[in-house]
């Protein structure tokens, strides 16, 4: 469902309308009425059916859009945050993982959620993912990766101050993350000996010391672990160059050391097409690259390519990891 | 000339061979034997002639490539620094400028140099910007700017760590640079009224405080006083949605906070096209977007693009300066 004053039920039903037919196999978790009247707005004509996993009747009518009806308390326009409905939100959510745990769905796909009003109806996280990790048994170490087309992005610092991040940046975190994201490629994407680029902090990777030292005392003590370790680990990268046409051949993905060296690039290559994927979690998890979007919420406009980019994500992933070789949880 | 152990000749002869008649102008400072060399190593069948401003002799033979000589004092072979050839470098970066001020040339496009041979040489300035300054009269505020068909760039700091890009950041340092670069816009690039996007420095712009205050101390002032200014100037903005395709649209120039949140984009859009722009001198100045790359020089592995782009950026900027109604050096 995602926040219901957003975008996400009209993305949702946008991307249904353009390619439901050839989109994998997915049920919605939402509130049917809700969805009903955004489609009726918009002109779109939908058909919504009750879907139950225990059934396979929804199975006679591809055409339509299976939902699980989980109700709203009360009347959600768009746009306006509705505080009353934050508990369906987060039921929303904490169902979809269930049924993946009980084995009745492959993977999660989560529209944006809207902090500020979750917070104000007690939601206890920092943000989706970790709540999401704290549904994982055993909770684990989440690891954010955006991927598009051209190219994936792990920031090993998220959502710190620049300054901050300079702080929190250290070789063991560099370390962890590298190795969750090796291992969810190696299951997730089918990558046997994937090669992990590891991105320098300061300007041409600091030129040797001159311009910043944390590629000597913290980064490259990191790759010298994780190659170490057997890892197909190269760095660190002057970060200017690494995100090159030429370069994004020679790598699987770029571990990168903040938010914005990771997401500036990604972003520029491919705007309505990335896709947030959470690493390291004990079920299949990915997100469109986007907020709510509540400014625009109800008029249709928003772009439905980056939720059609993650319900295409988890469907690959899925298959990846039920022919994975590789036994267990991580 | 650039350095002389680099890939400066060849990308010359390169640009000459594949594109030389439809280039703009232009005739170049640089030792005519150690060219003429090159060009046979290379199997570039490619005419040499002197070039002097005062004599009109050149024109009769279009298809030669115009030469300024200036000795080297040793041989020079490829990939391996000379010092005793380090003065010769810099008299021709000299004499091209010294051509700009007596109205002999339009506009300089430097070459790469090697700062680490021009140091044993006691080269005194940090690097070539700042030798161009010295040479403009009263010594300028020198302003980098990075462009390529689909984005122009202003890193307000440039080699510095990122640590102490973070402390060198300051409202004065973002008024003064943004006030140059629209002034070189309006004269330089024909711009009238260019808008000028200032991007935060924290991920999503600090989201009002939560991730960083620098967008409310430092950024926003200087915006509010650019504005009072008269200046078409917007910001922050969240800088990992600054350039989209679609938000590229929306302005002439991005004011970036540090090095790589203005270079990564750029090279991520266009490695080998991007042209780098001293703007502030009291002459047109351009470079390409690269280094001397000693590990290839000589094997003619170099691309020309990104000087091909630098000499007709200069003579596009050459040609609205010329056409420009505002008097005066700034």
């Amino acid at each position: 469902m995602g926040e219901p004053a957003g975008i996400g039920g009209e993305i949702l039903l946008k991307a249904w309308a353009s390619e439901g037919a050839s989109l994998p196999l997915l049920f919605v978790i939402d509130d049917k009425h809700r969805l009903q009247k955004i489609a009726d707005n918009l002109g779109l004509n939908i058909e919504l059916t009750d879907y139950s996993a225990d059934s396979a009747a929804w199975a006679d009518r591809p055409e339509a859009l299976r939902v699980v009806h989980s109700p709203l308390a009360c009347h959600q326009p768009p746009g306006i945050l509705v505080p009353e409905n934050a508990k369906a939100v987060v039921a929303s959510i904490s169902r979809a993982v269930e049924m993946t745990q009980t084995g009745k769905a492959a993977g999660v796909v989560t529209n944006p959620i809207q902090k500020s009003a979750l917070y104000q109806a007690g939601f206890p996280y920092p943000g989706h993912t970790e709540f999401l990790a704290s549904l994982s048994d055993p909770a684990p170490v989440p690891v954010m990766m955006l991927a598009c087309d051209q190219l994936r992005v792990v920031p090993v610092t998220i959502h710190l101050s620049l300054r901050d991040a300079l702080t929190a940046l250290s070789t063991d975190r560099i370390i962890e993350q590298t190795q969750i994201t090796a291992r969810a490629l190696k299951r997730d994407f089918g990558i046997d000996n994937p090669h992990l680029a590891i991105a320098g902090l300061n300007p041409h990777a600091g030129e040797e010391g001159s311009m910043g030292t944390e590629e000597q005392t913290i980064i490259a003590p990191a790759i010298q672990a994780l190659q170490q370790s057997g890892l197909n680990v190269s760095g660190p990268h002057p970060p200017d160059t690494l995100f090159s046409a030429r370069a994004r051949q020679t790598y699987d993905v770029a571990i990168c050391m903040y938010h914005d060296q990771a997401l500036i690039p990604i972003k520029t290559l491919d705007f309505d097409g990335g896709v947030n994927i959470t690493l390291g979690l004990d079920f299949i998890r990915t997100s469109p690259d986007h907020g709510t979007a509540l400014d625009i919420a109800g008029s249709g406009q928003a772009s439905e390519r980056s939720l059609v980019a993650a319900i295409r994500m988890a469907a690959r992933m899925a298959a990846h990891r039920h022919n994975s070789k590789e036994p267990g949880n991580d």
